[in-house]
Formats: structure tokens, C-alpha cells, sequence
């Protein structure tokens, strides 16, 4: 099997894996009992909070844990207030659009045909009036990255001018960094945003665990209200397993994002020498997304499964429900590219023999379906 | 060391960690992956969910999976608009008393010096306004065994004085079943209740997973908006090797119930006979809730701690921020005695001869305390 979908899931490491098993059994204490191993296990608990942090130049106490990406984003628009006016781009997963949509009022952020945003564009719609600008680090679907740091220089340009002008008004800067952490190694300082996504299911850690970074300015109001865990933001008794394979898998990726990122440009250079890709300098080594105009890409994942090459359209959650992706739609690919485009990702399952021979499979497939359709 | 806080955490279960075993690696898809391997993930979260259902004597298709027991409580209320009028406890957990107080106008139920409701005193407070009724089946502290089904009969009998009337006004009952699972055989249909809140982390499965029961005749709203995952209540990728664990757990509890049931009576027994306890006929058999008045319950933990006996005051999540319970103010005890309260609750880890050395224990632990606050 070539597995070719990174980005849709990741297998557990085995450090992350090994970490998390005493949690499991012996240690398996809620961190608010009251006798000493109840405290050894919020030490523990605490300390990975820590190593999550440090891992994205933060601290533990900026880290909100969450259950998936998705609630992360949820958690991130609560300090707005309803009808709050809100940037984002065209392009973002539906955990930022669809709340976006609920919380306040849109402006979109122009994209290019690689999907990336213009500073000039960004610098124009931040009005006076703005509260809010969510933008993935790197977009799931196409692996473009976006300029984060020069646009958080525009966003502390705006809160200057409203500073000298006594205007009250917050503007903040968001950024779902889920997609890049295996490749990019990510500072959110250097990065200069005030809150950022990411997830464990994604970085080879356990599922069911994500974060956001919470900068020390913002104030988010409760998602999840009760027992008052995680600052009273995400009430719930805490994951532990789950946070300290999660601490284990970032500080992995983290740490080898550098390495494998050089090791993934070379997988994704044999696949782009040989097919058409929305292929440019900004985009995640990882992601290999092709367009073949004309085909049927559903036809191409089903023939491609049975010779064992794990492929799909786009992002797992809208595919399965057979959504045109806002994605594709937004850098203006025509019908024909988009019922003909297929996502690769790419990681830690994939060397260099295996994509070989997935490339001379999808070549082989490919050139089949091309007879097929114009004979 | 003895045990005697099951319902803070319990260790995972070895049947549910080798269920979830080949999820977290050889299997570890995204169940919306579009290939097979993604769609063999699908049905076994789906099957799960099933098991999970059947086990209350439910469908899979009216399970809502969330990340805590927290968050389901959460849930269960996005079925009221602002300023609904609801009817709970004054000993329910803070996840559902802080997220009633949030969403609209309280009454609270009267309960007696064991914690039980009455049903003439819910009966004269289901007015025509009346919206939601929220009352855990047991309580977390106490133990205390509420008349559900009973209240269910009050509920259906007002719907049906509404839908007579003409009256368009929902009444809707929800319970927290999570402290209840292991020693009582639950049926949502027997019980007669709209929503059910339980949870994987206190019946030996996988922390960090949980779920709602929702009857098909409520509507809730998105708690978590995004790919849409779990009809569109709680969005996000779906934490599968969680979910398996969950289900077989749910399955083993729910099938032991009975038999656990009978076997912690008699260690609950050894300790009644010897402690002055809140014990009365409607009350779990894992639950043991003593109190030492005149003494200091923190100074006992700490005491029995050190001869490795694990007891705590009350619920883990207020206990931690030495907050005085509201349960044990709700019963009218007195300031001393809720200071000298302790909370016992029985499980998996313990057996008889661990029950009868750690009541001699606790035996001499008091008796020393006495002589030192007396002396």
C-alpha cells in the first residue's frame, strides 16, 4: 500500500505511542484528585502542556487544549462579539468558514491561482472597523503558505494608528497551522499571531486531541462550560494520555520538520516531474495536489485503490459528501479541473521506491482513462 | 494501594485497549477518506456507535459523540433558546449547572437530606413555561438514585396536556447517566428520557471520548460547526480509536452491571458497618459518602494517603479549588460536617481483602484525628 494521504490522517508513532501507556493504566488519575498521584498526574499533564508550548516558541500556560483542530477554530472566534467584522480568505476549512459565517460579518481576502493572499489586497480591508483575520499557515487542500508574519506586521501597524487614536477596537490575528507542522518548523512569535491551531491527529500523535495558542492579550470567553478546566475555556476532565502523546508527536515533528521536509521535496519532485500539479515556491513539501483536466478524479481514486494507491479529492471531511471543494473553486479552476483533481499528501509512510512506483501506477491509470475518455 | 476514587478516572480496561490497538496504527484512517480503507474505518465507527447505542438500548444513528461527559451536558441544552425556563437539582455537576445558569431562567428542585428529589415538588414546578428538566440519574458525590422513569411520567403527561391544549411549548428531560453505568443496566426507552449524557472515561475506557443520547424527537443545535461530523453537532475528525474503546467498554459494563452491582454492596457494607455514612436505599452500590464531623477531610486524605488508601472530598474538579461542595450544602449538612466529609467510590481495583485493610485503616487514621482534635 502507498498511503498518500498524509493529510487526512497519520498513524500513531511509536514514541508518542509508548509515552502515553503508563496514562493508560497505572497513571491513570484524574489530575484533580487530591492525593499525590492525582498531582504527579497534573504534573505530568502540565509539563506536556509545557513541551506543546515550547515546541511552537510558547508557554504551557498559552496552550488550550481541545478535542480536534476544529473545535480549536470554534474556540479561537469566541472573542468575538455577534456581528463582529471578520477577515478571512476564500479558501479555509469549514471549522473557519462555517464559524466565521455564525459569528459576524465576512470580508474575503482575494487568493491567486496558487491560492496565495496579496498584502496589498489584506492592507486595503483592514478597515477601522475590523476585529478579526483568520488565515491557515498553510492551506489543506493546496499546501500554499501564506505570508502569516507579514501580515501580523500590517495587523501591529493597525493597532498603533488605533492606540494614537484612542479607538478601543481589537483587531487579532488567527492563523490554523494544522497542515504545516510536519514541514515547517513554526515560532508564533516569529510568526507574530495571536492565536494558532493545531492538532495531534495530524503530527503522527493520538486523535482526539488538538490545542490553540492563546497570546496573553486575548480574552476568549468559555466553549465548553463546567468543572472550569483549561483557564474555564474547554471545561472536561483532561485527556492525559492524550495530551502527553500529543507532547511527544509535536516535539517530534518539530523537531525533524527540517530534515523531512528536505526528505518530502525530493518524494514530491519524482510525482511533479511527471504530472500536471499546482506546483510553486510557497507550498508544503508534503502536498502534491495534480490536476488532470478531463478525467473523473473519483474514477481515478477507485482504480487507484485497487492497484493499492491511497489517494482522494480534497479534504476527507467535504469528499465524503461529494462537495465542489471552496478550495478549487476560489483559484478558479474550471469544472472540468476541479472533477479532475486529486489531493496527494505526502509523510512519514511514503520513501523513495514506493513513490516510484505510485508514479508509474497513477501514469499508467492515468494514460487508461485518458483512452477510455477520448475513445 | 487502595483505590477508593473510581468515580474521578478509571484505568482503561485490557479489553478496550486491544479493541483500540489496531485503530491507533494499521487502521488508522480517516473515516471520510474517500478509498476503501477510509470506508472500512467508517463502518467500524459506525458499529461502534451501534454498540455503543445498543448497550443504552438505542440506536447508533441517536448517538452524539463528544470529547467528555462536560461537553455532552453542553450539548444536551443547545435545544433551548436564551432565557428558556429549566428546572434542575441543586446538586448537579457544575457542566450542567453552569451551562443551565448560561442559557436561561433556573428553578431548582427540592431535595432531601439524601439528595433525592420529590415528585410532588417536580410535579407543582412543571408549569406551562417550563422547557427543559436536567437531573443527573445519580449524583456524583452521594450516589443518590433519581426517579427518572417517574419523572418521565410526569413529563410525558404535561406533553400531552400541551399538545391537547394547543400549547407548541417543548418540555424536553435530560439526564447525566455518567457516575451510573457501571452498576445499573440502562435503558433510555425504560427510563423515558429525551437526552442521556455518559462517558467512556468512568467505565474503563479511553478518556477524552464521550457521548448524548439524543431521542429523534429533539432538535439541537451545532455545538461545534466545521466538516459536519456527528449530524453537524460536534465537528471535527472523528476519534475513532477512542470510540472503538468506548464501545467495548460500554458493552462490558453494561453487561457486568449486575453482577458488579452485588459484588461492591458487599464491599460497600464493610465500610458502612463501620463509618458514619449517607447510606439509604436509593443509592449507587460504588458510592460511599462519609462523613467525620469535628474533623478535617483534607487532613484525613493526606493521612490516608500516606498508608496508601486514595479517598477525596467530593467531585475531582471542585475539590481541586477547595470549593465548598455544593451537593453537601444542598442536603443541609452542617459547615462541619462538610468539612469533615470524604467521598468513597468502589470499582474494578478493589476486593474485599483491599476493602477490610483499608477500613482498618481509615478506622485507626480517625481514630488518631479524633484523639488529636479532642486532646
Amino acid at each position: 500500500m502507498t498511503y498518500l494521504d498524509h493529510a487526512a490522517a497519520t498513524p500513531l508513532s511509536d514514541r508518542a505511542r509508548y509515552a502515553m501507556e503508563p496514562f493508560l493504566s497505572e497513571q491513570f488519575f484524574n489530575p484533580s484528585s487530591p492525593f499525590i498521584q492525582g498531582k504527579d498526574t497534573r504534573d505530568a499533564y502540565n509539563t506536556a502542556k509545557q513541551t506543546i508550548g515550547t515546541s511552537i516558541g510558547a508557554k504551557g500556560s498559552n496552550i488550550v487544549i481541545t478535542a480536534s483542530a476544529t473545535e480549536s477554530n470554534n474556540l479561537a472566534f469566541t472573542c468575538l462579539e455577534a456581528g463582529a467584522q471578520i477577515l478571512i480568505s476564500p479558501i479555509e476549512h469549514p471549522s473557519v468558514y462555517r464559524v466565521a459565517e455564525a459569528r459576524g460579518n465576512l470580508e474575503y481576502m482575494a487568493v491567486d491561482e496558487h491560492g496565495r493572499v496579496s498584502l496589498d489586497d489584506i492592507k486595503q480591508k483592514i478597515t477601522p472597523e475590523l476585529e478579526f483575520i483568520s488565515l491557515a499557515l498553510a492551506n489543506h487542500e493546496l499546501g500554499t503558505i501564506q505570508p502569516i508574519s507579514e501580515i501580523a506586521a500590517l495587523v501591529r501597524t493597525e493597532r498603533l494608528r488605533r492606540l494614537e487614536a484612542g479607538e478601543k477596537r481589537q483587531l487579532i490575528l488567527h492563523t490554523d497551522a494544522s497542515a504545516a507542522l510536519n514541514t515547517l518548523q513554526i515560532s508564533v512569535a516569529r510568526l507574530g499571531v495571536d492565536l494558532m491551531t493545531f492538532s495531534s491527529a495530524k503530527i503522527y500523535g493520538p486523535k482526539g486531541v488538538a490545542a490553540l495558542y492563546v497570546s496573553p492579550e486575548v480574552r476568549l470567553k468559555p466553549l465548553i462550560v463546567g468543572g472550569g478546566q483549561e483557564n474555564g475555556l474547554i471545561s472536561g476532565t483532561e485527556n492525559v494520555p492524550g495530551v502527553i502523546g500529543f507532547s511527544v508527536a509535536i516535539k517530534d515533528a518539530q523537531e525533524h520538520a527540517p530534515a523531512e521536509a528536505k526528505r518530502l521535496t525530493k518524494l514530491k519532485q519524482i510525482l511533479v516531474n511527471e504530472f500536471p500539479a499546482i506546483d510553486f515556491k510557497h507550498q508544503l513539501s508534503s502536498h502534491v495536489p495534480l490536476i488532470f483536466d478531463g478525467l473523473d478524479a473519483e474514477r481515478l481514486i477507485y482504480l487507484l485503490e485497487d492497484r493499492d494507491v491511497l489517494v482522494t479529492t480534497g479534504a476527507a471531511c467535504s469528499a465524503s459528501k461529494g462537495q465542489k471543494s471552496n478550495v478549487l473553486t476560489a483559484i478558479n479552476l474550471t469544472d472540468n479541473q476541479i472533477a479532475g483533481s486529486l489531493r496527494l499528501t505526502l509523510g512519514r509512510l511514503n520513501d523513495e521506491s514506493s513513490i516510484r512506483e505510485a508514479t508509474a501506477i497513477i501514469k499508467e491509470v492515468v494514460s487508461m482513462e485518458k483512452k477510455r475518455v477520448e475513445g
